[in-house]
């Protein structure tokens, strides 16, 4: 599969020109980048669990406009600043763009470190959740399974937990 | 400048096929390498220090053999296992090594971000030592500025008490 970034229509809309070389972006994420998908429990909902996937990377305060060139490459996200730290983040959470932009450039420029597993299990969980089937009881549980095989990020609640509120509430 | 990775005959003595694309390396090293220019001081040394530069990059136990690749991608470092945070460190410390292989790297394939300022300092350094001017008490001292004006590392000495030991030695 051959993909060569997000379209220019996007980038233009940064007003930041597009320079990156892909490969770079899958290097840094390597070491920096972070493939998360959290869970909140939300009894109102038909299944009673939220999820939400993000990628997201961060930098030292210093690297600001690295992360803006990041945020042009994909051509979605937001950058956003903890003060706490000092360091600013990168993040893209709408799944659409998820799918649309951030997946396809780390399948077509690989991760190659153990990130990999965890970029694996989050494009599944993305394209399902595009797809609906975090909306079904039986969808959602898969879901729960991979996020928790794939180590995607830290999470509130422990996966039997997530389960059990999936069973609790009627589908 | 073009340069196209370490040589084949380099590459074939670690038994690893290079693969590693070379803005990968870069983006990678942006996140997680390291310049550093350590200083001893030395009094038998006829300007009294010694100066070490080297570049490494640390990962998780589990990417080990990505720091394989990185090794073969540029054909000289070994790699060491730190116990005590469950990591490895990739590193090359000859100034032959990294005048020869990492610092061109650099040069074709620039970093982005603040790093960059880091390993301008870093490679007139190694460029000096190569050409002996840290053996004359001048250039050892201009070697020392720009080692701290180019953050350079943690080092166990400050400029001041590294610039009186040169001061103190006779040349």
């Amino acid at each position: 599969m051959q993909y060569a970034g997000p379209h220019q229509q996007d980038k233009a809309a940064y007003g930041v020109p597009y320079t990156l070389d892909p490969w770079f972006v899958t290097g840094l994420a390597e070491g920096e980048g972070c493939f998360c998908v959290s869970f909140s429990v939300r009894p109102k909902l038909r299944c009673g669990l939220e999820v939400r996937p993000s990628f997201s990377l961060s930098l030292n305060e210093r690297d600001r406009p690295l992360l803006e060139d990041l945020q042009a490459f994909f051509g979605c996200g937001w950058i956003r600043e903890s003060r706490s730290d000092r360091t600013f983040k990168y993040e893209s959470r709408a799944t659409s763009e998820l799918v649309a932009h951030v997946v396809p450039h780390f399948e077509a420029y690989p991760l190659r470190g153990y990130k990999a597993r965890s970029f694996d299990g989050f494009a599944r969980v993305c394209r399902m959740i595009e797809q609906g089937d975090h909306l079904e009881r039986a969808g959602l549980a898969q879901i729960v399974d991979i996020a928790y095989e794939s180590s995607l990020g830290k999470r509130r609640h422990n996966q039997a937990d997530l389960l059990r509120a999936l069973g609790e509430v009627k589908g």
